[in-house]
Formats: C-alpha cells, sequence, structure tokens
C-alpha cells in the first residue's frame, strides 16, 4: 500500500485542479436549459476515466446519460467485483444572490473548496476515482474487481437508473455497492452510516376564483386562497412537531437503546447545531434529541411556498391560486406509497370547499436500513480508521439516497455508505463547499477500503 | 346641451383612438424600470390637454410627475371651481401568461377596449377629458371652472400628492371633487358611491435558519419558516371568515335598516357573482350578503407568499425564510393607524420563537363615507340619470381612493365618486377591459354634471 498511500500525498494539488474542471459543468438536473452541461460533464467524465486506465463509456437513457467505468479485468478472476456509485448532476443553484462567488467557477479558501456539487456529490465520487488511479498508475494490484456508476439524475429521483440496472443485471452484478453521498461529523471524525430517511415528494395547489382579484371590490366575499393554503398546512404539525395526520406514523420502529446510545456518540452539540444553522433557537418533535429528529424520525417540510404578487412594492389582489412543494422524509418500515396515499387522503378531506386542491406526485423512495456488524460494514470501518486515524462512529443519516433500496431490489446487494461531507458543507445551499482534508482522506479511505473487502 | 352631446356622439371613434394612444404607455408605477413610460405618458397628456384648449402643465414631484389642466378662466369670475382626479398609472400587468393579448396593446372585442389601465383609471378620466372637449370645440359656455389633476402614483399609496395639495392649496381651493374611480353594477345601472373602504398594506417575514438547508440532513430539528408563516397566517381568521385578531373590528359601525336596503338594491346575486369570480362557491364573514361583505367590511386579505423553492421540480430544503404580502381593508370608523398597531402587536406576539419576525410597513388610508343627500350628491344623481337614462343606484365600494381623505382634510372639500368601471373589467387582473357604452355614458353623465352642479 506504501505506493498507493505515497502517490495520493503526491498529487493532492493536481487532483484539486482536476475537481474544480469537473465542478466548472452546471449539471444541474431540475433544469431543462442545462441538458447540454449534463451531456458535457458526463463526457469528460468518459474521457477522464479512460486517462486513469479505466473501460469507459457513455451509456444513453431516456434522461441523463450514466457513466460506466470498469477496472480491466481477467475474465473468471475470482476476485471480488464492488460497485461505486456517485452522481454528477448538482441541484439548482438558486438563489444566486447569496452566494459569495458563483456557483460554477470553483474557489478555494483555506482547506475549502467553494462550489456547487462539491460535497455533493462530485468531490466524494472523485475520492474514489483518484484511490484507483493511484492503484493503477503505481501498478500496485487491485484486490478487487470494480465498476464506477456516476449518473446524472440523483437530484430528480434517479428515474433512468433503475431500468438500467435491471437492463444490465448481468454486468453490474457484485458483492456490494460503495457510495460516499452522506456525511461524517467532523474532519477528524469519520463515519458509517447504517441507515438513510426514504421520501416523498408532492406539489399542492389550492385554486380559488378563476384569475386574480381586486381585493378592494371582491375581498371578503370570495375564500383567499393564500389563506386557504396556510390553514390547511397549519393543521398538518402540532405545536409540539409532531405531524397530525393520522397513520403518518404507522410501522415507525422506535429506536432501540443501542441506537440511541450509538446516536449520542455524534460529535455535535445542540449548541453547536443551532450555531451551525444559524436559528435562533432549535425545533422538533417533543421526546427525540436533535440528532434522532433529523436522522431517525419523519418529517413533514414545506420546500416553497407561490402565491399571488411577489414583486416589488404591493398588488392588492386576492390571489387565483397558492402552491406548496413538499417532502416529507421516510424512516425505516415507512412505506412511501402508503404514506402518500394517507397524505394526500387527509389533505383532500381537510381543504375547505371554497378551494379546489390539486395534487401532483413527485418521486419517492423507502428508507434504508443494513446491519452495522457484518463482514463488508467491519472491513469499511477498519477502512476508515486507517484512512482516518481514529475511530469511526456509527450513524443514521437523514438524507435519502433513493438507488440504494434499487440497488438491493435488483442487483441483491447492500450498500456501504461511507459519506465524507461535512455537516457544515451547504449541501442543497448557497456556498455549497468539500474540506479537502475530508476529500484526502476520502482518497485513502477507497485506497484501504479494496483490501480490507478482499482481505 | 344639444351641440355638446352631439359633439360626443359624432367623436366616438376617434376618442376610442385616442384612448389606445394613452393605453399604450406600460405606465406602472409599482416597477422602476417603468419610470421612463410614466414621464412618456404624462407629457402625452400635458400635450393632449393643451391641444383640447386647456392650461395645461407638468408638475414634477420626488416620484412620478402629476399633470394638472385648467379651463382657461376669467378672474373671480363668480363660477364654482371643481377638481377632476384620475391616475394615469397602472397596476404591473404579471402574470403576462393570462393575458389573451399584450397588457400594452389595446385590443378592441365588441364594445369592449382590453388594456391594461382601460378601467383603473386611463378610461374613467379621459371620459372626463372628452366632455371638457365637447364642450370647449362647440363654443358651450362651461358653467363652471374646471381643474384636472392627474396623477402618476394612485396604485403606489399616491405618496406625493398629499404634499402637492397642501403645496397649492389656494391654486386647487374648489366647491367639490369629481371622480370616476368606481365602478357601476352594469352598463344600465350607474352609480354613485358613497363609501369606499380604506387600506393598511404591510409585508412579514419570517426568517429561520441563516441560510436553506438541506431538508435530508437537517429537518426535522429545526423550524420551517413556511410552516410557521402558515400556522400564524392560519390563526388569522376563523372557520366563519371573522378575523380573530382582538380589537381588530373596533369602532367598526353596523350597517343601518336603511343603508341595508341600499345595498339590495345592488343587482348582483349571489349565482351572478359566484360565476363572475370563477369561484367554486362564495365565502365570507358569517350573517352579511356578499354585497355587505365586499363593501361594508374589514378584511385581512394575503396578496403574495414567497417562500424556498419556486423552480421546476423540486428542491429539498428547508427554506431560510417565508414571506407574505398583506392589506386589510377597513371601513368606516377603523384608523388605519390603530389597526396597523394591534395587527403588528398580535403577529409579534403570536409568532413562535423559532423565528425571527420582521414587518414592513406600507401605504395606509382611512375608509371615506360621505352624505348621499347634500346638494352636489343631488346634483351627481341628476346627471347620472339623465346621461344613462335610468336611474342610480347608490352603493359603497369596497376599494380604497385614499387621496378621497386627503382631498377632505387638505382642501375641506369633499368628494363625488362617480365610478363608470363594471365589476368584469378585470381591474387589477389580466385582460383588464373598459365598456366603450360606459365611456360614452361617462361623457354625457361629465356633460350633464357641470351644468346640474352649478344649476
Amino acid at each position: 500500500m506504501q505506493p498507493v498511500l505515497h502517490y495520493l500525498k503526491q498529487h493532492q494539488d493536481r487532483f484539486v485542479a482536476e475537481l474544480g474542471d469537473y465542478l466548472r459543468f452546471a449539471s444541474v438536473s431540475a433544469q431543462p436549459q442545462h441538458k447540454p452541461d449534463l451531456l458535457a460533464c458526463a463526457q469528460w467524465l468518459v474521457k477522464h476515466c479512460q486517462h486513469l486506465g479505466l473501460d469507459a463509456s457513455l451509456r444513453p437513457t431516456a434522461g441523463h446519460p450514466i457513466v460506466v467505468a470498469k477496472t480491466k479485468r481477467a475474465k473468471n478472476s475470482g476476485k471480488p467485483h464492488y460497485l461505486v456509485y456517485g452522481h454528477y448532476d448538482v441541484q439548482p443553484p438558486e438563489p444566486l444572490e447569496l452566494w459569495t462567488t458563483p456557483p460554477f467557477e470553483p474557489r478555494i479558501a483555506g482547506r475549502n473548496l467553494f462550489a456547487r456539487g462539491s460535497t455533493d456529490n462530485k468531490g466524494q465520487n472523485f475520492a474514489h476515482l483518484k484511490a484507483v488511479e493511484a492503484y493503477l498508475k503505481t501498478g500496485t494490484p487491485l484486490p478487487c474487481d470494480l465498476t464506477f456508476v456516476l449518473e446524472g439524475e440523483e437530484e430528480v429521483g434517479s428515474k433512468s437508473l433503475s431500468g438500467f440496472l435491471k437492463q444490465h443485471r448481468a454486468e453490474l452484478a457484485c458483492d456490494a455497492i460503495v457510495v460516499s453521498d452522506t456525511g461524517m461529523p467532523a474532519p477528524n471524525c469519520p463515519a458509517l452510516t447504517y441507515a438513510l430517511r426514504g421520501i416523498i415528494a408532492f406539489e399542492i395547489t389550492l385554486r380559488g376564483p378563476a384569475r386574480d382579484l381586486h381585493s378592494g371590490i371582491f375581498g371578503g366575499a370570495v375564500e383567499n386562497p393564500a389563506m386557504a393554503l396556510s390553514q390547511l398546512l397549519a393543521k398538518v404539525r402540532d405545536e409540539k412537531g409532531r405531524i397530525k395526520i393520522p397513520g403518518f406514523y404507522d410501522g415507525v420502529a422506535p429506536l432501540s437503546k443501542y441506537e440511541r446510545e450509538q446516536i449520542k456518540r455524534y460529535p455535535l452539540s445542540d449548541m453547536k447545531l443551532k450555531k451551525l444553522l444559524g436559528a435562533t433557537k432549535l425545533f422538533g418533535e417533543k421526546g427525540f434529541t436533535a440528532t434522532e429528529q433529523r436522522s431517525s424520525r419523519p418529517t413533514f417540510e414545506i420546500n416553497g411556498l407561490t402565491s399571488g404578487y411577489q414583486g416589488e412594492g404591493s398588488k392588492t389582489i386576492v390571489p387565483a391560486w397558492a402552491r406548496a412543494k413538499i417532502t416529507c422524509r421516510l424512516v425505516p418500515n415507512q412505506k412511501p406509497a402508503h404514506v402518500r396515499k394517507i397524505v394526500c387522503a387527509w389533505l383532500k378531506q381537510n381543504c375547505p370547499p371554497t378551494v379546489r386542491l390539486e395534487i401532483t406526485a413527485g418521486h419517492g423512495a423507502e428508507a434504508y436500513l443494513v446491519s452495522p456488524t457484518s463482514r463488508p460494514a467491519q472491513a469499511a470501518l477498519r477502512a476508515l480508521e486507517k484512512a482516518f486515524g481514529t475511530k469511526p462512529i456509527l450513524m443514521r443519516e437523514g438524507g435519502s439516497i433513493p438507488i440504494v433500496n434499487e440497488f438491493k431490489k435488483v442487483l441483491g446487494a447492500d450498500t456501504l455508505l461511507l459519506g465524507i461531507g461535512l455537516p457544515d458543507d451547504n449541501a442543497h445551499s448557497p456556498d455549497e463547499k468539500f474540506n479537502l482534508d475530508c476529500f484526502a482522506g476520502g482518497q485513502r479511505m477507497s485506497a484501504f477500503l479494496w483490501q480490507e473487502l478482499a482481505g
């Protein structure tokens, strides 16, 4: 391993410069105008992988293409085969005015690299590519066969990947999948994530009058859809943070004593979290710590509100409609289809007759839970400890990576979640960044991982 | 009067074409980029008035200029002096995609002229100018001295006009002010409006975390400002349509039996109103008819909601802030400053400690109420009857014309509200229009009015 580790150490500056090139693509999958940027980014990735010595190709889909890159391998090598999954698409960068520098012009300040997609997920998947580069360029034998699967639709629900997995089931058959798209609490505190939250996304629109009305001439005799929406949404949550929709918590398994103890090891106090978020006060479901709330409990979150006039000054109207974008985070044992059904039924039942309710369904994904005591999980814990020089923690993470359930369903394989993002990385927020020590540590972790998994 | 009426009849086509020219100016006072359009519109008006034979001039203000146009008069003519007030600024035209044709490209269909500002207020003030033109061009002696005051800031609170009135108190001293900026129920049903609602405008912003947060990583442990805003706004109104803020109805005088009877004469059934508005159901404060609700009761109206992500697709965030634009309509005896104070205090008191509340105050105006039995009001009723050939109704209107209170305060004069807009004119809405029969009737009404007032 010494040549591999030495190579990684020697080439950090170049790796950071290459990651900068990767980050310059505005690969925003939610916004149709960025389709050419996604294609250009995928083509750049293919070339980069080929340059490292991988068999890489662009696989077209109905949406954005998938990049597949494999280590060259002997037939029936007998080596274990692992997939490394990541995504090259990114969240929308808006609101642009809140970025210190433009989101697609990478900037280094101290040990941080700022750019949209830096931590979620380009920087994290690039760390794995650099570890393989170190093996290949130093002529160190890789003890595993590896296949990188880098998709362009993760931020919009991975619509094409599921079909792709089914279509290429034999080619992608593997012992496990490795994903770095989660977090670790601090640069000196590596983590193995053993659970993820699921998600359902939808949009509700309440329609009142046929058009915006003069609020002087008509206001008072007709429902205001923005008020109706506020009153409908207000009923969803009680003052203690509990979701009041009957059945919402169906199937949610209580946290075991062991799990609550593991979660307590998470090194971020409520005080520190409050400071990190810049909130005046933390708020969440009574009876749970902040770390439990955001990792192990379901939520009903309003992601956006739109109604009426939003420009400068005032416009005295009763708006014709009001809309909310909503996502619910789900936890293990909650079924997305069931939660969607009861939430939609409740909304319909509670919507006043003065407005018409329209619900547009978005993506959905089950939560994920694996055993942290399995052989691959133990190998991963050893790799983390060797790479970062400190004992890793076990954690549940609040985000959703819908595709891990597809991996289990289609390929029958578990996923190792070995995230190297930090809580203050501003994923999905303005001024997203990636810590360069985590980048380097992630490369070492990946290098050790193939030894430990094969060992 | 015959030459005047004949002249009006002969020149309708030209008048409509001229009104089209007036409507082509995008004089949107709320939007700074339209400042040059307001100036161009005001300059066009000055030239047009001069062309009619009026002494017209542009009066600069700190905001948009005021157009003043006077009939030429002998010193100490002994004639009564009336002001005709109107405004050449218009509401923002957004949402543009809901207009059948562009808002500043006037279009005639049947007896309607479609354009932003057609009914509110360009078409209405232009009717008065055309009546004066008929007097002047036919050499018919005008029995009154007239001064037109056409401002460019009505839709943003008439900020400059009040100071202008004070500065030119002597020049503008008058027997009464005539304003056509209200409505009549139908083209064959003229109306004198004897009351208007007042208004207070404000904007509230609830701020939570310092930036938009990843709803997976942090959702559940921090307040969602969009939910906090919904819950705060939801508390404002009960399920029967009554505003729950204590003291909100302070001073509201109950409607007298006589007034309720007058309001009953308003020829628009609930069924017709529902159809006109395109609502599935009417909704308003229990114990009042729809016409009472929208003319004689105060409201708390959400004009706009803004929070988080509003683009295509989804963005899984806890938004950093949520905002509502709000106006309350007020009725006679409610004091705007008092209502603003109790509403703001209530919002502060009811805002949860998990978010910071910011309130930005907008414009405000008292409600207006005059006697419909005064000598000028009786003269106006006779002019309406002669112009439209049918007995006018007395009505309260729900809109606000803040400046009528300033006229009373500064000039000590009452205002005659002789609106010629129709309920389906889409004032403040897409596809705003003005009825050409109302335009012609309004010109006749104005012509008769000066005779009746002087008589």
